[in-house]
């Protein structure tokens, strides 16, 4: 039987996520993305695709590194405005069965214990249908919002989200399963001897806290992890069950995942104890050319600034002062050389900033099919059985990108044997894992439980 | 025409809110807090019988003064578990169109910018039925459990709250109504000229921020406050648009209901500028007699210790080394006394503990009225004309208290002409002042906004 692919759409609370300026495309409803209709329906979309899950992505700061400002995001709505994933999922949640949702949450600015309430509370009102993307951020801008002169060193959040993980693994699984006696006759709710408190005094951390909401169906949230440094993939290979890596080339995606597996297997879980999810833009229409006639719409409407605004955000360089129209290979801008390398391919020396900025346009960043639902699904069989991965978070590059490809491209993978055609019971741990609703043995949460 | 009553259920996202130990009733849900139905099903009550609200309490922290731990109140549950009710809300909204919903949101754990978009998210989402319930927190364990030693002093918080309210109204009020401009032709989707960033370095707070989403209907969600000291009140006076208050009799009511009426006059505001809500316990039936049997059934299962734990939370000091049996006015301690005066009536000198913990066992330390629909809408009539306030958050007894009043107690209401028989349209803050969404001149948010 062949492997069947996991798909989740890839999406944020914001009119643009990787696509900046599709918003003026005639038929495009991102605008619509502060209502709970557009949601709904693409939660209800995504179900009859059979979608594995929604993949959240999030920011709390702006983009404001491209030419010393945020004018540029603003304009052209990269990732700005945003809205809360919180307030969001419980709907979509009420209106699906088996979706399930990936949230990412960034532990440089939540607290943990009204985090892990909050947590827990959306895992108990979707039945165990909700994952955690743990993220430390990488905005300054958000630092700045929360009164920092600044993020923390690369390394120091990565020293926080280790004690953040322990503290979040102890109010979790602090309660016995049975604690919660409800005992009506001797008038006991809780049993006090079934609940451990967390008493945690860290170099980076201080909790000291009962977790005030009993065991949701899974505990732990599915736990999303997405760093690609070397700090990011041992954190993700330790506490990740799906690791989510974007690679514009499958011959660098390999790479990355025999890694992952690698150090999964030497933390000493399987290999195959990860899924791995990579990101892909897919644009699909019945026929390669109306896929292509798709693209060249889209590219007509993206607004390359914002592309480049987001760009220097991730980078934290500012590329207003490069020369759009220069080759980057002569620029002698090392962290954009880099990026250039990783998008164009090595190869290529006479790519100018603007080449960048359209080849981004629409999905930015990511790799990208376009054509017919037979090329598509060939593509995703390819990079899945070649770079041994177990999905795809998929970016839209118009609001109706989900439905095309639930239309188009599902049947297609179906009719191959390389799609569900009906969910998994239970969890969101159980659809992926098949065993059954929590973490076990060896992931580090397991040693949180009662014996 | 009469005065029409306002009416929110007081709620918690917990089995026990205010009375610990009916949870054990034999036809009690109260159990079942952690799925959406119960509160969905609550939500559709409360909007069949044209509640205005459901005012949800919250706290981050467990009872832990009483015996020195936090066993007491796990085991008779009081106000243990618990959920976030930002998750739950969304579900409750999604079901109902004009209940609105006020939100304790403890500004000592919240970063301002992430809390900002969670409201202005969920006022978008909601067609502007929120309210914020501005608190500081009281619970020396909710500080404990964010890492630091214990609360901040009482005045320290409210410097902070100051400071925080600043930011806030910077953060809803700093985009201009036409700044999504969504230019589809230019390409503009904001227009960075048209949003103002807060730059705020306090003594308290450090924020440099643009918020992240576009404004919401109301902007600023109709801010609830419930401060009862000197330094609350003068808080509320200022920012507060509903004033929640509590006391045992109408005669401790009415000075502290003319106090908060003159400060708002005195801070330039009118004295009906803001809807004063008191706590008050119903429990009804078709009869007087069937109300009282009610109350009997109850009062039988209530647990006299978590009410203690309650209580010795609330004051911070542990009632369980007090003799039960003894009167309290012999006992000497301060706290106590002061509370006994407010509960008992200050003439009472023969109360004991047991007396005191007995009668909070069903609601609480709050008023209670107990009778048929007609007693109650008596009681309520003349709570409102003598106290000059304006509505009720009305305590929970059992799962089932709301949906007796509905039933019972909202049609007699009705029929006096002291209830309305239909929502006003709008917002959740237009519902109650009919002046549109926004907040106006003279309340401090309005210097916020563009001129």
């Amino acid at each position: 039987m062949a492997k069947k692919i996991l798909l989740n759409a890839f999406e944020m609370i914001t009119p643009g996520h990787q696509t900046f300026g599709v918003w003026r495309h005639s038929d495009d409803r991102s605008l619509d993305y502060m209502t709970a209709d557009y949601w709904v329906d693409l939660a209800r979309t995504l179900e009859r695709g059979f979608f594995d899950g929604i993949f959240l992505a999030d920011a709390l700061g702006v983009y404001d590194v491209f030419a010393g400002g945020p004018e540029t995001a603003l304009r052209a709505g990269t990732q700005f405005p945003s809205g809360d994933p919180f307030v969001l999922v419980p709907m979509m949640a009420a209106a699906t069965k088996n979706l399930c949702f990936g949230i990412t949450g960034n532990l440089s600015y939540e607290n943990p214990v009204p985090f892990a309430r909050r947590m827990s509370t959306l895992d108990h009102l979707t039945g165990g249908r909700v994952a955690w993307n743990v993220v430390t951020g990488y905005l300054d801008s958000a630092a700045k919002g929360a009164g920092k002169g600044g993020q923390r060193s690369h390394d120091t959040r990565y020293d926080v989200a280790e004690e953040y993980m322990d503290v979040m693994y102890g109010l979790w699984e602090g309660w016995d399963d049975d604690a919660l006696v409800a005992n009506r006759e001797a008038g006991i709710l809780v049993d006090p001897d079934k609940v451990r408190a967390v008493h945690h005094d860290g170099d980076q951390l201080k909790v000291d806290a009962i977790h005030l909401c009993n065991p949701s169906p899974q505990r732990v949230p599915v736990l999303y992890q997405a760093g690609a440094s070397t700090r990011g993939r041992a954190f993700g290979a330790k506490h990740g069950e799906c690791i989510f890596l974007n690679a514009m080339r499958l011959e660098d995606l390999i790479p990355m995942v025999a890694d992952i597996r690698s150090q999964v297997e030497a933390s000493g879980r399987s290999r195959d104890d990860v899924k791995i999810f990579t990101t892909m833009t897919v644009v699909t229409g019945s026929t390669d050319a109306e896929a292509e006639a798709k693209l060249a719409e889209y590219e007509e409407l993206v607004i390359l600034e914002g592309q480049l605004a987001s760009l220097s955000g991730l980078l934290g360089i500012d590329m207003a002062s490069l020369d759009m129209d220069a080759p980057i290979k002569h620029g002698n801008v090392e962290g954009v050389q880099g990026v250039m390398d990783s998008i164009a391919g090595p190869g290529e020396d006479r790519w100018t900033l603007r080449d960048l900025a359209r080849r981004m346009g629409v999905g930015g960043p990511t790799p990208r099919i376009v054509g017919s639902p037979r090329k598509v699904a060939d593509e995703l069989e390819r990079w899945v059985t070649e770079g041994d991965i177990d999905g795809f978070n998929l970016v839209r590059a118009h609001s109706d990108s989900m439905r095309d490809f639930v239309d188009l491209v599902v049947p297609e993978m179906q009719n191959r044997g390389i799609f569900k055609h009906e969910y998994q019971p239970g969890t969101y741990r159980n659809k992926m894992f098949a065993q059954g609703p929590h973490l076990r043995d060896p992931h580090p949460a397991s040693a949180y439980r009662s014996r």
